[in-house]
């Protein structure tokens, strides 16, 4: 599982910052988080293929986390794009994008599907073989929603010193990977259990941005390996929160800490901080394992 | 007059190109012409003040030449601006930047006025004291304008020795520099002629982009100091033209040509050329005062 943060300051690009966006690799696919002004140059600059993204997550409609959207669509129509794009994205970006592509005369030339969220509990927006994404409803000023990127359970692994002494066909060896139990060659019941090794434990990423401190998603982010939790702001201005709806460092690390949660990753900094240490300072009085999201940088877990 | 190239390539944005924007300051008016994505942060990087730019105008509704307006437009909001915004464009984008206000929930603070242009014939679209703003007709795949902007005559300048000499009272001076003969102390009526000299030249500037080869803007752009025209290919693709409705390097120095202008700034090149230099080589075997616009340089007239 890899994370490039493409993006992680709140409110309105500058030269060296940019709004919200983010790649996350899980199981092959490759997920685009929010896509403020400047994701398109950022996912270049990073040498992400465009192609790879099939599935663009939109958190709620506030400009530092969608106003990209609509030139990487008309971006990928350019490069004669031919693969289907899902968007999921609350009510009301479809319309924003299908009026733009009206006036500008420029469908595009590949399938783009919307999905568009309304719901005020989580619901399973995705699902395949391999992962679900689940929606993390938040507390914001507009409906807002985080999302959480849960890979599936795996095949258990061989453990193959003692399938071949088990005497096993090889044959049944996909069947004891996905848990049953199988007759060998001398028509013993093998024990799968004796032969396979656990499959490696699902990993699993949360994405929350924007919102206020709300107790209300730590069951659904319960034990995730890595939330993604915004701190606008520090807890000397933690009054800013109230109005705006938004978190400061020591409430995303109470967040983390009640949930249980393996990593912390801090991001949506105001641009009114001089240094990004005071929010890992501030969340580590709370919860241990804190890191800051830097536009650009890699986590791979 | 002082002209800052904010971007200058077609289609997408990349890490080190930017669609077209620019900045024209002209009679200590300072205009904003198109607004690609990441129009604001190279606002930014080159020091423009937000607040002094009053007066936007889009050419059309190709994304390169407006997406980045939406983003401008909520950044003066965040910023608190108070003074008015006036943004002058074909008609569909109030629409499209409206939409977009309402469904982020975030109206500006200040006064934003949409110009909506349809006229097929060129017409003023602003006016002041001292400069004047006309649209010019293009001909591209949807409806454009190019935008012709113009000094006014200004006010003849006092010859302060002749002036003196010819005992006239002060109260008077205004008068002759605005082109009025006035009576001296001695009661003898003086001709303003010989006591002013003339006003500088007025200065104007003509954009062009984007646009096919077309003959009918030159009457319009007739020996403007500096047009800007738009050269997407060279030559060697002229056949791109044709379904574009782009022009070549050499198309638009002809036309600089024919309009007997000062200068000629090539720009919104197609980026699938190594060296903008062969833009200017084939535009000067047409035309001798040839500059490369170029992201982030300023020209001065």
């Amino acid at each position: 599982m890899k994370l490039r943060i493409l993006g992680c300051y709140s409110a309105t690009p500058r030269v060296n910052t940019n709004p919200t966006a983010q790649v996350l690799e899980i199981n092959n696919h490759l997920f685009l988080i929010d896509c403020g002004e400047g994701t398109q140059v950022q996912l270049r600059k990073h040498k992400v293929k465009f192609n790879r993204i099939k599935h663009i997550f939109i958190s709620h409609l506030h400009g530092d986390h969608f106003f990209g959207l609509v030139g990487f669509i008309s971006t990928l129509t350019l490069l004669t794009r031919e693969t289907d794009l899902h968007i999921y994205a609350p009510k009301g970006l479809k319309e924003i994008i299908t009026l733009q592509m009206k006036l500008t005369g420029s469908w595009t030339n590949y399938k783009l599907f919307f999905h568009e969220l309304n719901a005020k509990t989580s619901e399973i927006i995705f699902e395949d073989d391999t992962v679900e994404v689940h929606t993390i409803p938040l507390d914001h000023r507009i409906y807002t929603n985080g999302f959480l990127f849960k890979e599936k359970e795996g095949e258990r692994k061989l453990d193959l010193s003692k399938v071949e002494e088990a005497n096993i066909n090889v044959a049944y060896y996909r069947k004891l990977k996905q848990g049953h139990d199988v007759v060998n060659e001398d028509d013993v019941l093998i024990d799968h259990t004796k032969v396979t090794l656990p499959a490696n434990p699902p990993k699993s990423y949360a994405y929350c941005s924007d919102t206020a401190y709300s107790e209300s998603i730590i069951p659904i982010i319960k034990e995730v390996n890595v939330l993604y939790h915004e701190s606008t702001f520090l807890e000397k201005n933690k009054n800013l929160t109230i109005t705006t709806k938004h978190s400061t460092a020591k409430q995303a690390a109470t967040i983390a800490l009640k949930a249980n949660v393996g990593t912390l990753i801090l991001g949506h900094y105001s641009t009114r901080y001089e240094s990004l240490n005071d929010f890992k300072k501030e969340a580590k009085t709370i919860f241990d394992k804190v890191e800051l999201a830097k536009d650009g940088k890699l986590f791979e877990f």
